[in-house]
């Protein structure tokens, strides 16, 4: 049924292996995404929303990049945020709601709209290996599939098994079949291969619910978007809500504790410390009596509703109990219990910084097979791992993104130099570049490599290119235009900031704290000039970023070059963490386990951010 | 997790499930559908059209019952073809193609607007039964629903079987998985059940086809629609293609015959006759060089395509040389190769006209597990099961529809007192009446008996009552108004027919064959009373039929009447079947096979039709 050997095989559908499929196909190979249904592709499994703080900016890069995830949940998002626009813009990171059937469709349909990507629906049951090289994959039909290179993307599918109180059944996800053979035959190659645990909340019957007892969570008054290209921001959108557990709750939750195979032993494997169940946070922090719940319709018209924060594995009747207990959920109809899932993965310290294996070659690993959480992570990992599977079997330079100049390349560095023992999530703290990794400057940092490497569109490169030049003028004019005190002193007055005496430059009185872009546009000379040039408000954004936070991106980058200098400082025999209340939960926990010997070694566990290391060099190195 | 007894629980969201839902909630039932997964509620399992045939009339039988098929078939079609306009009326058959993902989503929504209707995503795994009345069920993670009536619609998931060439794996479609636990508990209290089989067609990429090959197959210049409400008729529509099978095709299929489980003897049960694979066409009709294959587009905007005349459970290596032998299929891709799936099926002998079942009180079996084939058999059977499981729990009397008065009646009493051994399809020759029983007037036949009950809408009462009060009111006009030869003549020399001499009342000249309310709205005085009384299509078809078939309707009443008093003529033994050109093959074979002794049994044998009897009786009762 297939002559023809293909460029790349993509085996796995999710978001993951559907950004892989449009990076290679884009970059002109011939490639075929192999999956078990393909009624499923971009199925968001979990909760109807993309981006987040980090996993916002983890958007913005993949579509920077060319990526499709931006334009996606921009076409099917019902809610737009910007997170933490209250800090400084490196902690601004996007957020949107989406239709989860929209979603999946939009993907389906960009897809197939893909030049050179083709599909087939069939279980992926081993590969084609010809000494330590992949050569292509073999279906459950027996069906030989042959590729110079191949991605894998099973995310929770490799021999899942799902678990709901002391009941437990095969299953890639709820009502879908588990995929065998792959681990079996990875393990035999000689691949170390885990297990992990990740779960998911019950999805109820939004009219059952009593909004009204509910906090209400609407999207921003003007809401923005993921892509960089021209996708339509939203005129409408639909309303969060919020609501928290309680001691009751609580009570009854643990009622099931004994029955819970998180506890009982029978889940073994490790979940995501970020994405807690229910019951973990309860155990976890037992002082806290109460949880935030956040209520996420699933889409524009479907009754469906997410229950974010109460992820379970309890039996269905504790999860009932519990639930109905919750402040508006006194009368909830269940659509389906939550529930946990085991499923392989395998270290990803078994990779090189393009994903591909180190032991068998041409074979790429993306998503939650390589130990990563959330869909940004795993999307961001299918999209490099299909550029670099191009790249390599075009005898190509590898294309790897450095800590300093993507989430994605802290990901992937993280994956390979760390490794993983549980689902890993990324963070801004986990980038000690945080301040150069924005949400508004991926187009600036990435469209013009992904450009030079064939993905990112001529015409993403010239709104790249229009923006730059148009906000680098912009801050010359600021740097150039003088300002009277009778125009600026209203402002510094409303802001309650000292007056000026004289005229001066903009550029100085626009980089104080309080003084915003809406202020000096009440200049006219300001507003002129924005009218004259026809400046959109990304522009806006940018010009105001660059005026004001650039003495502080300069000073992290001293920080940075000083961390790098003392980075071999000792930690004393039997140091005592616990005096350090900066550092983070997890960090503690990790350090007083491990106890590394050097500031060096303690920077390469895992779970201890380039912040909990600063803490560290704070109270050691100086 | 489920405090509250429901009235009705329905196990299935298929085709039959999503009726039955609708119908028992309608009525005021508080309904629970439970399926595997709520994301494939309204799942088209094979080729994506709604209607055709005797099944378009079925739709609009439902639709005039205020079930949703029709509305949903109008929402997401996306061409729309009067089949047989050039017959008579009874012949005339609504089709449409439909957009998959729009379908479903289209019934997903549809239902979660209907108050009552509650949303459980499990398996049920058993049904929960007290001496003998149905209470509930069980689902596989042992919760128990109680319920007061239960409705099962499993469709091909019961043990199903999935087959390709010699390959075998269980799955209740591609994809998914299969359910098990009922039918064992069902024969455990004594129920017969058997297994049918059924198979779908290759799915490709839409993109490797040469179209310019193929015969294009356009919908109607102005399309027509299902429903009876005001949905809306298509603006815009998708060409479907035709192309044909060569000898040379079944050249190469022939090389599998050997590798097919239905020719090596693994597949025992029986498929459809009217929807058989290639194979079997093959085998069958050996003489036949050629079969055609219409290209059906699965949405608005997919490349994926539906090989409709193409069903095939052959090895998929054979699928894919033989598929690329027909003409504009030369560098086809698949999507997923055809398959066939045995399944479980209770013989419906087994239920009475309500379709309880005789041995469990309270418990309705529609759909596939009753021995049917078709969306559209499946869902009226849904829509009257769900109908009279409220009826019976409210002590009311129940719905059965008469053999006169749909084609509903004819498939339920054909299942009920004949049973089917094979997958039963509706078929116009199946129905003694099918001159009553048309698309044009299923409103006028049901939408008063549905209201009665409480289901039709008053807005869909007063629409058909409306309708009927025009073209009675347009039919008197014909009968009451007189033409002049002078506007008449040239009207009847168009149409080659005898001219008149004088003035007389138009409803005659109006009955002769070739002349048309098209003709008739050239006389001022018609197109006058359609003005002032503002009168619709709909309108001018029903008086159109009204006035031209008037007197056949008689006549087959007529007809009908002596095949009745008829019916006890004796046939002599060994009576030579193949002397009878006019039988259909199936006939021949059944009568062949059982040898009858009187006509009167012959009409009970499955497949025989009462236009097999009407031959019989020609050449045996005059």
């Amino acid at each position: 049924m297939f002559e023809k050997e293909y460029d790349v095989i993509v085996v796995g559908g999710g978001h993951a292996g559907a950004e892989a499929v449009a990076a290679a196909a884009n970059m002109g190979s011939k490639t075929l995404l192999v999956t078990m249904n393909l009624q499923t592709i971009g199925q968001m499994s979990c909760n109807p929303a993309m981006g987040g703080i980090a996993k916002g900016q983890i958007v913005r890069e993949i579509d920077a990049l060319g990526g499709y995830s931006g334009i996606i949940t921009d076409k099917s998002a019902i809610q737009f945020k910007m997170l933490n626009k209250s800090k400084g813009p490196a902690m601004w990171s996007p957020r949107a709601q989406n239709d989860r059937m929209r979603f999946a469709e939009e993907w389906r349909l960009a897809l197939e709209r893909t030049p050179n990507a083709d599909f087939y629906q069939e279980m992926v049951s081993g590969l084609l290996v010809d000494d330590n090289v992949v050569v292509g994959v073999r279906t459950s039909l027996g069906i030989d599939i042959r590729a110079k290179a191949v991605v894998l993307t099973n995310g929770t599918f490799l021999n899942g098994l799902i678990h709901i109180g002391e009941k437990q059944f095969g299953g890639g996800r709820a009502g879908e079949k588990a995929a065998t053979g792959i681990t079996e035959q990875l393990t035999d190659f000689g691949f170390d291969s885990g297990r992990m645990k990740t779960g998911t909340p019950p999805r109820v019957d939004g009219r059952s619910l009593d909004y009204s007892k509910m906090i209400v969570q609407p999207g921003d008054v003007n809401p923005e978007k993921f892509s960089y290209l021209d996708t339509q921001k939203l005129k409408e959108q639909r309303d969060c809500h919020m609501t928290h557990t309680s001691a009751l709750v609580h009570d009854v939750l643990r009622e099931g504790f004994d029955r819970s195979p998180m506890f009982n032993g029978r889940i073994k494997s490790i979940g995501p410390r970020y994405c807690p169940s229910i019951e973990d946070k309860i155990n976890r922090f037992a002082d806290k009596d109460a949880h935030q719940i956040f209520v996420e319709p699933e889409g524009w018209h479907t009754v469906e509703v997410y229950v974010n924060g109460f992820s379970t594995s309890l039996p269905e009747d504790v999860q009932y109990k519990a639930l109905k207990s919750v402040v508006g959920f006194e009368n909830v109809k269940f659509f389906r219990p939550g529930y946990a899932i085991e499923y392989d993965y395998f270290p990803p310290t078994q990779l090189k910084h393009t994903l591909e294996t180190k032991l068998v070659e041409n074979l790429y690993f993306a998503g939650q097979i390589n130990g990563t959480t959330g869909y940004e992570e795993a999307a961001s990992q299918g999209l490099m791992a299909g550029i670099n599977a191009h790249l390599k079997i075009n005898e190509a330079a590898p294309f790897v993104l450095k800590r300093d100049e993507a989430y994605i390349g802290v990901l992937i560095d993280d994956l390979i130099t760390k490794g993983t023992e549980e689902p890993y999530r990324m963070f801004t703290s986990r980038a000690e570049y945080r301040t150069l990794l924005r949400q508004d400057n991926a187009d600036l940092r990435l469209t013009p490599r992904s450009y030079e490497l064939g993905l990112a569109s001529k015409k993403r490169l010239d709104r790249m290119e229009e923006k730059l030049k148009n906000s680098d003028k912009f801050v010359e004019f600021f740097r150039n235009t003088s300002y009277t005190p009778e125009e600026m002193n209203p402002i510094l007055d409303e802001v309650s900031s000292a007056s000026v005496k004289q005229s001066d430059k903009m550029f100085k009185v626009f980089s104080r704290p309080k003084v915003t872009m809406e202020h000096m546009l009440r200049l006219d000379a300001v507003s002129a000039f924005v009218n004259d040039n026809n400046l959109d408000t990304e522009v806006l954004e940018q010009t105001e970023i660059q005026v004001k936070y650039s003495g502080y991106i300069a000073k992290e980058k001293n920080n940075a070059d000083k961390l790098l200098r003392l980075e071999n400082i000792k930690i004393p025999d039997g140091f005592d963490y616990s005096k350090l209340k900066s550092l983070s939960y997890e960090a503690r926990e990790k350090l007083e386990h491990i106890r590394p010997v050097t500031i060096s070694q303690a920077s390469r566990i895992s779970g201890v951010s380039p912040s909990d290391i600063s803490v560290l060099l704070v109270f050691l190195g100086r």
